[in-house]
């Protein structure tokens, strides 16, 4: 790690500042895929990538690829949607790291650009947040959506994705896929979305691996009846069975869990409810993430047990629904190494970790060796409008992380 | 119980038939308190009290009264509202029975009405349902509600109560209160609501008491979290709280229950309500009856322990609101022996049953003698619109009520 490039703080910062300022919302942003303001912040970042020197289009999924000159390339991005009322750095900061140290590390390009023939190519993903699919842009990238997928896609509130797409005028395009013989690695900077780094006193995480994880919805059927007139032995009570399953899903996981293990019930709703009528219909929504792969699918062979015998116990029926499966993905050891010493190289603390939050590194690591930096986060807060992180912080991590991102374009050529 | 007075059925099926169509929605009835059908359904019952021979007004609160000539009475009687999109016959059987008894028992009236001094007064109370207020016209009926509460009586959609009476036009009228020294008693006939005649093979159910009611809003205060990068022991999880709470309810209500307690979750909402966001709120709703005043208390002794402790395992706040508080109701044990013969007299299968819904006869029966009559209902549905009782039931358990009437009328004078 002899040569050092170093970045513009301020450039880095502005060009977040401007990218904030659309779709803005209050300290917030509110840009869901696909949006007028998702488009808008996706012309902009492809011109900003042809300002930048790089060859930049957008293709048929959204997907926004900005080439360098070299004829292999390290890739690095993230994505420029967000959550509804979510946060300004989620995914931008990934986004405009690259774009930064594409402009550091491909300076005096031409054929030749970059290190010795490997350029830094930046990508902007579509539909991170899954607003009709989770990581849709970087599975569509990796060829892992089939074009019957793509046609179905509907978001939570009715919306087509073939409507969305077409009225980007994006649709019709053919979709950039991921080019074996071009890349060699795929890097993303992020926020960490969690409070751990703050809470260590850590300036940058260098991610282990991205957890595997579940999401799997469990709808519980019964009758309704006057919770007052019904005895209790000729009740069908989805509610009750709906409470005892995710309490007793709650329990399991604190038996089971390991050092790393996350879980959440994060939805639960009873149909119709009002306190004197027994619920005919009960939804809940659990998730479990893990980076052990076997622990994942231990959880997975109880809950059925979990559910039927809360169903039965209420004489309500039940159905079962894995909305997400996702294995765990370990990062590559040897580009950790090379973010290892980029932190060290610049005196800052640094830490390893999982990260507990899915990403599109996650879909490209199948395909390419892959790694992840993450800047601390204010309070741990994300995907609202409290999502911040220090300027110091975000210019540190984009220098470590550029620093780094040269160091690959060396080691390779 | 030497005389026996004999119900047009067929005038009762017609008159009920007719209430039906007012606000009739499908199979079922959609005439919440003071809206428009219910305004006409009132106006409607006075006129039919008026044709019945009655004196009959309608109040400052809706209730509809119709009058006896005779200076003394029993009153009977029960509510027109409904449910959003009810049953026909909940409240209404009772109004219809109370109506045709009329008829039937003041027959050749005059001064003298009914039997010798005792007559027969209707009344048809307003918002049994609780759109502003549970019982609001049995309690105001009773004095026991004040005008300040009134003022400031207000509906789950915000409809204020006093903007709602204003358009019906009866707003400033007196409210007619109950006149100790005319009534003697008070019976009310009503639809079962739940399966227990149905499942017993039984005619009628004479109601030895209504169930005491608690119902209780506890809310969970955390913080939202991303539920894949914050760890356990760093969230402050009111969804975990809720769902904690809401089964160590239900396992304890298991374990106090007698034979015919009853309980119920039958809301509970987990906010923002997303598989990958911890929630920073949950709500419960919690109910819990029984004729036994010990053993709901009992209750009401632990439920704030439980709330506190899943609250603090889970490093949410919490609070807690106690909705209703409502005693348990002995009926009277003279006028269910009245009750029991008028059966025996008729050849009708009864049994003793509680009454595990709330009614206006709750309200009445701390003031005067009270009891109730219930005819079984299909499947045990109710407040929906496969609420149904077959015909040859309501002719019988009408014809049942109106020979006890008839009995209490006599004993009296």
């Amino acid at each position: 790690m002899s040569e050092r490039a170093t970045i513009d703080g301020d450039r880095l910062l502005a060009d977040l500042a401007e990218l904030r300022s659309i779709g803005a919302q209050g300290t917030g942003v509110h840009r869901p895929a696909f949006a007028p303001d998702d488009r808008r912040a996706r012309e902009w970042l492809r011109q900003r990538m042809q300002d930048a020197g790089l060859d930049a289009h957008i293709d048929g999924i959204g997907n926004v690829h900005g080439r360098s000159a070299a004829p292999r390339a390290v890739l690095s991005g993230s994505h420029c949607d967000t959550v509804p009322a979510g946060g300004w750095l989620d995914g931008a900061f990934g986004v405009i790291v690259a774009l930064e140290a594409a402009r550091v590390l491909n300076a005096g390009s031409g054929s030749d650009s970059g290190s010795d023939g490997v350029g830094l190519d930046v990508i902007v993903f579509a539909d991170e947040e899954g607003r009709f699919r989770g990581t849709l842009g970087s599975r569509a990238f990796c060829g892992g959506i089939t074009d019957a997928e793509l046609a179905a896609a509907t978001a939570g509130d009715g919306a087509r994705l073939a409507d969305a797409l077409a009225e980007t005028g994006w649709a019709g395009r053919p979709i950039t896929r991921l080019d074996r013989n071009r890349y060699v690695a795929f890097l993303e900077a992020h926020i960490e979305q969690g409070p751990v780094l703050e809470a260590a006193g850590d300036d940058v995480g260098i991610v282990t691996g991205i957890v595997g994880m579940r999401r799997t919805a469990v709808s519980f059927h019964g009758r309704t009846d006057h919770a007052g007139a019904t005895p209790m032995a000729m009740r069908h009570d989805a509610g009750a069975a709906a409470v005892e399953f995710a309490a007793g899903f709650v329990t399991e996981m604190r038996r089971r869990a390991g050092e790393h293990t996350v879980w959440n019930v994060g939805a639960l709703d009873l149909h119709p409810g009002f306190g004197n009528i027994v619920p005919d219909r009960g939804d809940v929504v659990i998730e479990y993430r893990d980076l052990d792969a076997d622990l994942l699918a231990g959880v997975d062979d109880v809950v059925p047990g979990l559910v039927a015998a809360a169903a039965e116990r209420n004489r309500a029926t039940h159905s079962i629904e894995i909305v997400v499966k996702q294995p765990p993905l370990a990062t590559d050891a040897r580009l950790m190494t090379v973010l290892d010493a980029a932190a060290e190289r610049h005196g800052v603390r640094h830490r390893r970790m999982p990260s507990g939050a899915g990403h599109d590194a996650m879909i490209v690591g199948y395909h390419l060796p892959t790694a992840m930096l993450f800047s601390p986060s204010i309070g741990g807060r994300s995907h609202c409008d409290a999502e911040d992180t220090r300027p110091e912080d975000l210019v540190r991590t984009a220098q470590v992380f550029t620093t780094a991102l040269g160091e690959v374009m060396r080691s390779v050529s």
